[in-house]
């Protein structure tokens, strides 16, 4: 399936990540995702386990986006408040879910591990949602409607959006190149403005770096056909070749030897 | 200064973050860094290099929390627009800022490097703002009414940071202890979540790790009062305590020799 433009927005749930305890690792793996399947993130927001919080985000993101990515809050324990905000944010019961109490229950059997009231908890899901497997540690996310609901344990995180990525649409891909140059942004700002100018079709990034006293650019084009992207490349590295030249000439005027 | 709860936001604004190419430092820095200072980190969004998108966010986040610390877009090149976005926001107008371009003049004429109006662009700021020091690039970040505009580059946010610092009140410190137990969440959610009803004041987290097929949990209880803080963790502690006898009474019962 693809369809033009596909959009997303990212929730990330938990106080741990506002305090700095943990160091959020789930937006940039799904960042990285996304732009594989062609589906542009759009925006990112990180919030408390606080349920006004979560549902006032989800009801501006899910209404904004093709797709809302949540991370966090889906545990055993009273402070993971996810399924119970989600279902608030969409108008629907909770209940827990005769094909997650299965999962679980099976499971825990297996393990010799008693299904606790707290690990039922687990087994809460709104009503109408689709179950999002998950090959870790078996505790389901969840999808309803346009937000699909996942844990915050990153190799969880990861499993969930392996077993959702065949039920995502794509977007057409986004092409993207990227030169690398020693000129500093305030050398090549001037021109390299002119060019995107020239060159509405394509988005040019600039990304300076500043390592041991000196500074470098990585210019990175990206454009949704191959056509837009080869000319703003090739204007890009024509403002390269003549950056040089100067560079040359001023130091050979410079040169009293010559 | 002190106040009783001072709250924040970030907007860290970058394309290269949402697709993944950059993966941000600067979230996880000024989140220990204000939980140092007492400053409740309670929202972060990160948007593209969009106008509307930096607009937005940033009117409804500055509106809600006492502080709102921005990253990103401050550069010379055309895709840098967070000053003129913020000037936007705030209804003010943005121009070359005489105290920066003086910064900004001197230090490229010692370095012996062109001034060119991309580098000029740099001192652009919005009208009736504060500059902030850059002890490393030089080109200043800028504090209008609450809201504190800082660098992409993580070494440069992190100099910004530091130099903003004496300006921001504090709240009062919130305390904080954390325990680490092998106990897995599902063991612990019922009786956690009784210590929490019984100690409103106090924000009881728990955070699972999955290691190696192996499940532990890490609780961590926050609260303003030594006194509040101390009597939730005695409880916790005593529930494993009892979590621990129960569990060497249940071998004791299944051991046949005994």
């Amino acid at each position: 399936m693809s369809a033009i433009i596909v959009t997303a927005a990212m929730l990330a749930i938990g106080d741990e990540l506002l305090s700095g305890r943990t160091k959020d690792k789930n937006i940039g793996h799904l960042a990285d995702f996304l732009t594989l399947k062609a589906i542009d993130l759009k925006e990112v927001r990180i919030v408390s386990d606080e349920q006004d919080a979560i549902v006032s985000a989800l009801n501006e993101l899910r209404k904004n986006y093709t797709y809302v990515f949540t991370s966090g809050g889906i545990g055993p324990t009273h402070d993971d408040i996810t399924a119970d905000a989600v279902a608030v944010a969409m108008g629907v019961k909770i209940e827990h879910d005769a094909r997650a109490m299965k999962l679980l229950g099976d499971y825990y059997k297996m393990r010799k591990i008693e299904f606790t009231p707290a690990r039922q908890r687990m087994a809460r899901i709104p009503v109408g949602a689709d179950l999002i497997d998950n090959s870790i540690s078996v505790a389901p996310g969840f999808t309803i409607k346009n937000v699909h609901v996942m844990a915050g344990v990153p190799s969880v995180f990861q499993a969930m959006l392996d077993s959702l990525e065949p039920n995502l649409v794509s977007g057409i891909q986004m092409l993207s190149k990227a030169i690398d140059s020693t000129f500093p942004e305030g050398t090549i700002g001037g021109p390299l403005a002119d060019i995107q100018k020239n060159h509405p079709n394509t988005s040019i990034g600039s990304y300076p770096k500043f390592e041991k006293d000196k500074y470098s650019t990585q210019i990175v084009i990206r454009a949704r056909k191959q056509d837009y992207l080869d000319n703003a490349v090739n204007d890009v590295n024509l403002m390269f070749k003549q950056l040089i030249n100067s560079k040359n000439a001023l130091e050979h005027k410079h040169d009293p030897g010559t």
